[in-house]
């Protein structure tokens, strides 16, 4: 599979965050030869938080992150990913598996097992084979390396066509504080609370009700402003660890929120960057409406519009399209209020297209890689942004082609 | 274009309805030579209902009709509908459109104003030429004709690839009574209230507030139905037309409600037949569910999965997208009291993949063009059925190119 026309350049350097130490094996778990399973291991003292998927079928080791979140036991701790397979709707076999599984890192790496959270991607409604992962813990306990975090990224990719890496380095009262993370996902990606898989590391002091705070108000600002397809994962998983070893203490501190913030962010986009089959990376502004959630309604309803999106895919500047989608939204609009510019680009105004529009110039417009869409409803002060991907054949292609 | 694989064998003979005529011609609203603008002239003391788009940018004539349904002049009256413009978001000039075609109807036909319903489908925001369709109001009175129904649905086609027509004849007290009725619609389809173009003519004796409140109960259990891309257009229109010349009292006849709903429902699932570049014509049946309002959350939410969608069209008997969709729906699931069927076949119960499922007998059932999914909650009693097609490439084919 060729690598999506809107990935970056390459994986990021990212810095080493002191505490945690990375291993990845192939274990064969659906496809032979292919780096599918990934651990983290992270030092007594590491502050883990969580945010998950809120699908009414989300997987067994969804639940068991839930469960296993805030608890009380400080001890070293344990990410653990496979993909190939999702281990959701397995029914009891499924906590079996997780259960398996956590038994197995607990004793390899003297963790308590309700220190150990797994995640799985990939096939939803099979069995997960996980013997072929317990029979490989001793490999990954050896495999141990601090800097092994693109290996990591890498174990976890399933339709993705590159491994996704943010960081970001701050100062918190003149000592170095560092960020980073890895997510994947490219497909079945309208996260509701949290999203795909995503893990962030910091050496950052914190404690567990203030890291989980900060989580829940950025994941809103970050990876539930973005949609590849309007279809919410059952695995969404997004966990930050947070190992103090940097000896800053970064409770209540704006700074490091922020540096967290654009490490979420920059992740998101690079999901959408890779949504199945992108050619395009679409920004939707949407404001002037009468309040927050209602710009987010039209911003959503763009996003998620086939029609929008397949015009985005033929780059027709089919301002119609987006006006129709702003109707369907439910939101308060009123059509002689509402203006829409494709980037600088006056487009319509005053229930019309803008006499000063020119065709051509959308038409140019819409042949960049990167597209802004502005919608202002005239009404209030409520603004949302969100972050899409256009609609392709490709995206029908490996869809409709799966399992085979 | 050729006719979609789904589409009937030909169009219906249907009756003709005393008191209505047809006429139908090329007026070149936006392509030459083809067949664009339709008009039905309907008796004095004709009932007119009808329902609408709640759409928030629903198009000029669908404001003007709604202004116009239940009023009480019971003079003679007409329809007229125009394909290649919707007349949506085309600002005053819209109304000014509406004006003069409605005028230059009453003046010809010997109408009053009030009593002429149009309608304008194709593309959205760009001003409709509607001198080339007054012009043409000479000649479509001279073709007046009673049996013109076919051309009338032919005339009213955008990317349809079939014209739509179904009738129903009953008795009522010893008299027999007509129904006829056409529809367009193939894209931008998820109806909410009102549907796509649907005109139906009766022989029918009925009063406005009697019909009307008949056609807002069946509209929800036809045309509300079903989605083709979850795409709700801008001038979605349903109108129905009772002549009275039969001389059948309908008033509360339970014969003529299901009659009419026949006629409604095979309208509907013609449209899901001639959807965009369909392939699979797909009833999802949920029972089961918490009330029916859940029941049909999870029914659309399923028809409206893009990720389904393509399973279906790649015949991937993929129920763990299934799975994912009711989870996303926002309606009560349970894992392990859902269980999901392809037509007879049990695919998924207790939280699992039922051991009595084969894999090639799903795949078998997938290569149907007509395919049944059937989802018990195992919650209560609500249920709700719904009606979609496939996702190819030919959607996207159709829709990145519009308007090229």
């Amino acid at each position: 599979m060729s690598v999506s026309p809107l990935a970056p350049a390459g994986f990021p350097d990212l810095p080493v965050i002191d505490g945690v130490r990375f291993a990845a094996v192939a274990a064969g778990v659906r496809y032979a030869g292919r780096t599918d399973v990934m651990l983290a291991e992270l030092c007594a003292g590491t502050t883990v938080a969580g945010v998950y998927t809120r699908s009414a079928t989300r997987s067994a080791p969804v639940r068991d992150c839930q469960d296993k979140t805030g608890g009380v036991d400080m001890g070293p701790a344990a990410f653990l990913v496979n993909s190939g397979n999702s281990n959701a709707f397995t029914g009891k076999a499924g906590d079996t598996s997780v259960a398996a599984i956590c038994d197995a890192v607990a004793g390899a790496f003297n963790i308590d097992a309700s220190r150990v959270f797994t995640a799985s991607t990939g096939v939803i409604g099979e069995p997960l084979k996980h013997e072929r992962i317990v029979d490989r813990i001793g490999d990954l306990r050896d495999a141990l390396d601090p800097a092994g975090i693109e290996d990591a990224a890498r174990a976890i990719m399933t339709t993705d066509t590159f491994p996704k890496g943010a960081g970001a380095e701050i100062t918190v009262d003149g000592t170095p504080v560092r960020i980073a993370g890895i997510a994947k996902g490219s497909g079945m990606i309208a996260p509701d609370m949290g999203t795909m898989l995503v893990y962030i590391f910091t050496d950052a002091a914190i404690g567990y009700r203030d890291l989980q705070g900060m989580l829940g108000q950025l994941t809103d600002r970050t990876f539930n402003t973005i949609t590849v397809d309007s279809d919410t994962s059952t695995s969404d998983t997004l966990l930050v660890a947070a190992t103090g070893r940097s000896g800053a203490d970064v409770t209540g501190n704006s700074d490091f929120a922020t540096a967290l913030e654009s490490v979420m962010l920059n992740l998101a986009h690079q999901v959408v960057r890779d949504g199945e089959g992108a050619t395009k990376f679409v920004e939707i502004r949407v404001t002037g409406a009468a309040d927050d959630a209602d710009a987010r309604k039209v911003a959503m309803s763009i996003a998620n519009s086939p029609l929008v999106k397949t015009a985005i895919a033929g780059e027709d500047p089919n301002w119609g399209r987006i006006v129709m989608a702003v109707g369907k939204s439910g939101a308060e609009a009123d059509r002689d209020t509402l203006s829409i510019r494709f980037g600088d680009i006056l487009v319509a105004e005053e229930g019309w297209v803008s006499p000063k529009y020119l065709e051509s110039e959308g038409a140019d417009y819409m042949k960049r890689q990167d597209i802004v869409i502005d919608v202002d409803l005239g009404l209030a002060d409520g603004v949302a942004t969100v972050w899409t991907c256009d609609l392709t054949n490709r995206y029908i292609e490996i869809n409709a082609d799966y399992r085979s």
